[in-house]
């Protein structure tokens, strides 16, 4: 089966860059220690593989791993996560390039129209496209198309809405949009020039929790991010990467999130905090002094990673039961 | 009309604080300079406020700015984009808390069951619920169930999929939510206890695109996101951080995001490179020997802070001709 090839950044002492590039590799496919991959076809076909590693420069390297493509299922926002997933949340890898099999980047679809494209609709060639962006917002949708027709007066060929213009209330989308488009083809038809109105559409609630939810959001502070963004968005639980784990997160931060999570927030319900990533049953009795009684903890790997699955899920419930009982 | 109460942490030199916290608020609110600000409402209403500045360490600053909540027009995305739009792209700028009115967060709606509706359809009190989760991924569905049900008879609460599960050719989205969920079924009526399973759910296409678009997602590299994932995507014309602008972004890196963009890519159609932010009608022969004839130069700004705005228009415009015809 295909592979996707990734590029990773790693910055990391030489001696051990091996063993973190293995640990990468797993981290964008399996998820689980490699002691916890039975099966053969997950051994042979779906855990990732290092490729090159290269030195960079002192101390950073250049990681090839190949992803299964198999593994996307075909869908965009998972081929992110295979990409860079969990290792989004570590500091030391960055995302460098990936190149896709064709039969995935098919799926994708590219460019309707395409720079050719946009050329031939506007009439313009043998020099750069000119644009211009309709702002501040805060203007009414006249004063916007006002500038519109005077940005396509002035020779511009593409006018766009500056992202920040959504359908407010002091220019709604709708007139905004009916009046640049009609000032843009006034202008048109009387200099004979093709113009573009390019109106900025934003997206539906689903994007937030889309976006938040990418942890290649690395600088907004965790607390806001798990805590009360993805809180007031609706999210009865959320799960985020606990202190002492495979992630850098501190143990005062993550009681921050849970804290956002549970703390008052416009008279909504508290939400449900899970810490989890490496996560083991011997922190239990710790875990459950530092979150108390209302958080749900969330144990993978090490469970999987016994040669006694039963008992060692059972171990867990039982020292999470007896824990909160002493 | 009521503010949205932002935190910001700024990396600054105290000589300069006062004058990069107002270059912020501009960013986050009408994104030109306040000069291009001639609108009497524009200016009182919508332009975001510098509150206090307070050191938090040596050469890191607590910025409180107020956002006017009219700006995010009552959606999910815009209030993202009024919070940590521009400024993501700003390596000082580290977005830290925010306080919501509450008349904008009753629009998102908070969670429907919450910590204690979660504990009382579970029928778990004073512990901490308990949830593991299936992988790793390439497992079969019916292995996955069996996990399932093994993760339930050992007293489990959820058992949730692992994100890396998605609609995958080993493991189909259907089957496998029939299996899991007869397993959690069998056991609870077994056992008479209540048992949780959480199928993950997959964003459709385009969810990449509003992850890809939010810059908070500052490690992955800007010519993969900007110029490969976005082009595959289905851009026509991605607009980015042009060099020598407001951003960070190195001329060479800016060339690497315009290469990435037409260069050879699955056989796609070439796409537009439009660089901007901070452009100058100055700068318009120099952006043109750097990107060539096949870009979109983008200027926003610095035309609209001119006092002449048709003509520097067309300066613009007169400009980008006169240099790709010599």
């Amino acid at each position: 089966m295909s592979r996707i090839q990734a590029l990773y950044r790693v910055r990391a002492p030489r001696a051990d860059i091996e063993r973190i590039a293995q640990a990468l590799a797993l981290e964008q496919s399996v998820e689980t220690p490699l002691e916890a991959v039975r099966d053969a076809f997950v051994a042979d076909a779906i855990v990732a593989r290092v490729g090159s590693i290269e030195e960079h420069a002192a101390g950073v390297f250049d990681v090839r791993v190949a992803l299964a493509e198999a593994t996307t299922g075909g869908d965009v926002a998972q081929t992110v996560n295979m990409l860079f997933g969990n290792s989004s949340l570590h500091e030391h890898v960055e995302l460098v390039d990936a190149v896709l099999p064709d039969t995935l980047a098919a799926r994708f679809g590219g460019p309707r129209f395409g720079l050719a494209g946009l050329r031939e609709r506007l009439g313009v060639h043998g020099r750069p496209l000119t644009c211009a962006a309709l702002k501040p917002q805060g203007l009414a949708a006249a004063r916007l198309a006002e500038l519109c027709e005077t940005f396509a007066r002035g020779g511009i060929d593409v006018i766009k809405d500056d992202h920040g213009l959504a359908d407010q209330s002091y220019s709604p989308f709708a007139e905004r949009v009916r009046l640049c488009q009609r000032a843009v083809a006034r202008v048109s038809r009387e200099t004979g020039r093709r113009i573009a109105y390019a109106p900025s559409l934003v997206g539906a609630p689903r994007a937030l929790v889309d976006q938040a939810a990418y942890a290649g959001a690395a600088r907004v502070a965790p607390p806001l991010l798990l805590g009360k963004l993805f809180r007031l968005l609706g999210a009865d639980a959320v799960i985020y990467p606990s202190y002492g784990g495979r992630f850098a997160y501190s143990e005062a931060l993550c009681r921050g999130i849970a804290d956002a999570l549970r703390g008052p927030l416009h008279g909504m319900p508290a939400a449900l905090p899970v810490p989890a990533g490496g996560m083991t049953v011997e922190r239990v009795p710790e875990l459950v002094r530092c979150y108390g009684a209302d958080a749900m903890l969330l144990i993978g790997g090490s469970l999987l990673a016994s040669d006694d699955l039963a008992g060692r899920t059972r171990a867990f419930a039982d020292a999470v039961a007896e824990t909160a009982a002493a």
